[in-house]
């Protein structure tokens, strides 16, 4: 198990030198779920159909919320994201919504913080939506499905070795 | 259960009129996690001791996630925020981190997604710094744990009734 | 005809002071619209009706856009808005998309840079949407419809007197 | 005539995949006004001459709105702009302000967007700078005057054909 | 002398509770300087005179840097600023450019920091546009001249005692 | 001595067009520091050995404080930095922090306002985390020391020749 790279020899934080490291397309898919109860996840869902549509407006604060990634977290280099897509998916199972979001970007670093960032930001913003409705909803299992590109190369959830 | 008070009439997403609300004293207190490897949450405990406090900057990007909310949630209001104090816990039964976040505030909405925002901002921060050495973290359970002020008046997680 | 107050009396720009100015109610209504070739607008209507809510985004970026007034207009107040909310309508008159917004505050100035703000803020971002299909459109008549609170009281465009 | 780019197949908004386009060298040019009566006009002029500089506030509001274009549309891609300059011009023949932007980038997307942002917000600061004087000014023909670059090549309004 | 109020007893930072705090009207006036070769200080004198109006925009960014102190400064709490002005001027002693700025607010908390803040942004301004020309320009100086409001009192510079 | 470049022929700011010039690494070192009285310097050192990181709180700050000099100085050029260090060391002999920064990046211009700025936040940061002990601290001497890449090349300060 390596060492916290975000930190210098004399345990003091800094921005991690990437200006070595070579362009590469990059891409990273975070999951996360918002469980709320049967009868808030049908409002929402029947608010999709007629009017009030939670789901979009949620995705679009995903979208701007991964291209803010860099200002909220302190040490994230910014990155010229090239592409962000957002899926908010009503399940019964949880009950609740399922959030993916995926990133792409040619650059030095990759992407799997705008895209964690992203599915924290459309669950926040589920959250506020229906919160006066349902506080106690729990965002929850937010986490990086894959990413690929770069030195480290691919990796995907559940599949982890040694240097996961 | 009430509707959505998000959108108008026609379905339209707004920002709710709150000009005729009192300005009241408000705080509310949300928590989160971040489970990892015994190894990992080691790392970082062991960080702490001597050198490269990952704890501490995630509570500051916590702290100032919280100030950047109306930023990031389309229709929340902006809010001068009072208080803001981040609690993070090394718990080996988990393993990982607990999260807690305290805001407070004199205005005329609540501020359950400013402390929200800040565990989601630091358990983000903490996946970031320790990335490299373990990908299969998991951000889970951020909840509203409780809040006060206002005329919806007081909420506990645990605590909620018919209308929570 | 009053000067030009965001100056001083050496012509040097200055944020005005208004901390002598008391808390009132204050509310701003303005206007604009993006015209359009007539089967443009089809494709935004009919994207609305089955998918696609072109004017859905841009109200939600509208909405954003007004919150970030302060630090768009050099001179600009920070404000705590109450309240946003944007109507985009689809005119075929024009032909293209009529747009007001309105804002509210409680506050020591006004909320007309707000709302002028979200009306700009919406306009370009159905442009960004529409613009593969057509880049000649055209954003116009950008005003104030209406504005009331604050010693200066009740303006409504088309009534003005002298000092308006 | 094209479909909407920015949704994909089920209707909803996501920021384009720009990974696999090449970069390229781009140019945008917008324009645009704001109407005043002639007597505002002579204050801004004769201003500009003495002491208060309201068209070089303004420009700068400008050029630094251009760096906020990502931020305020939500599906604009951040661009690393290399050139902003705005000229504004009084025309007595408006009677007014002229608006013209010119912005630069070597990217994978165009600088359209920003041109246009760069116009509207330097509209907007000279509205905010002149509103105690005169409410009624109308901000105006906001329009795309050329464009170059990319895959889709040259555009000049005016010249326009079918698939303009 | 006090403990630093900016840690609780477990030595965490927070952003410190003033909730209990009343509103009062605060201000405060900070300086700095930018020192430079004589004939660095001609050419921005010059240009002022001409074209080129270095100062002008420096003011600009100092405005607009102390609407953004509680963006930058982690534990600054946010503050509605109801004015802020700055005066850039050249002094042929230093040789260079001093600067002041003043800023207000009705808050809880003081506007030091604001003051400040104004201050570094407006020295760094100039810095940036004149650096092509000398790059071995001092900022320098930069402190509190006179705080007033809030439960200290007055501070000046100068004046201050054991507590000071 | 050269002219002013951040203004064109007729004295107009502008962000000055970089586009042909080529993608080089660029590195820049700052620095500064924050005069203090010996006691307040002894309260800091103390703090960091049992509790209270004031310089570890004061280098994120400055880290985050260079990724946001594009949206702080005016006429900067956004830049993708790919490193950002801070060291903030106590000095008795100043007695106060003397505050180095370093910022490479790989781009068409150079870091040197990066690194000026995360200087000064981190200087800022710094006082007003010790503000309610000391208001007489003083911020000073904050230069470049070092910057290369670029066609200018290499500059150290107190090796400039006439042209520096």
């Amino acid at each position: 198990m390596s060492e916290l790279t975000h930190f210098d020899a004399e345990g003091r934080a800094h921005m991690v030198d990437v200006s070595e490291k070579p362009v590469t397309d990059r891409v990273a898919v975070a999951s996360g779920h918002l469980r709320m109860k049967p009868e808030t996840l049908a409002l929402i869902v029947e608010g999709r159909a007629k009017k009030g549509d939670v789901l979009g407006v949620a995705r679009l604060a995903g979208i701007m919320g991964a291209k803010k990634t860099a200002d909220l977290i302190p040490l994230c280099h910014p990155l010229p994201i090239t592409k962000v897509a957002l899926d908010l998916e009503p399940d019964e199972s949880l009950p609740g919504i399922r959030i993916t979001a995926t990133v792409k970007t040619s650059g030095q670093t990759g992407v799997e913080m705008e895209a964690l960032t992203a599915v924290s930001v459309a669950a926040l913003t589920v959250y506020d939506m229906v919160k006066a409705v349902e506080k106690g909803m729990v965002i929850g299992e937010i986490r990086l499905v894959m990413k690929d590109g770069g030195k480290s190369g691919r990796y995907e959830a559940g599949r982890e070795g040694a240097g996961a």
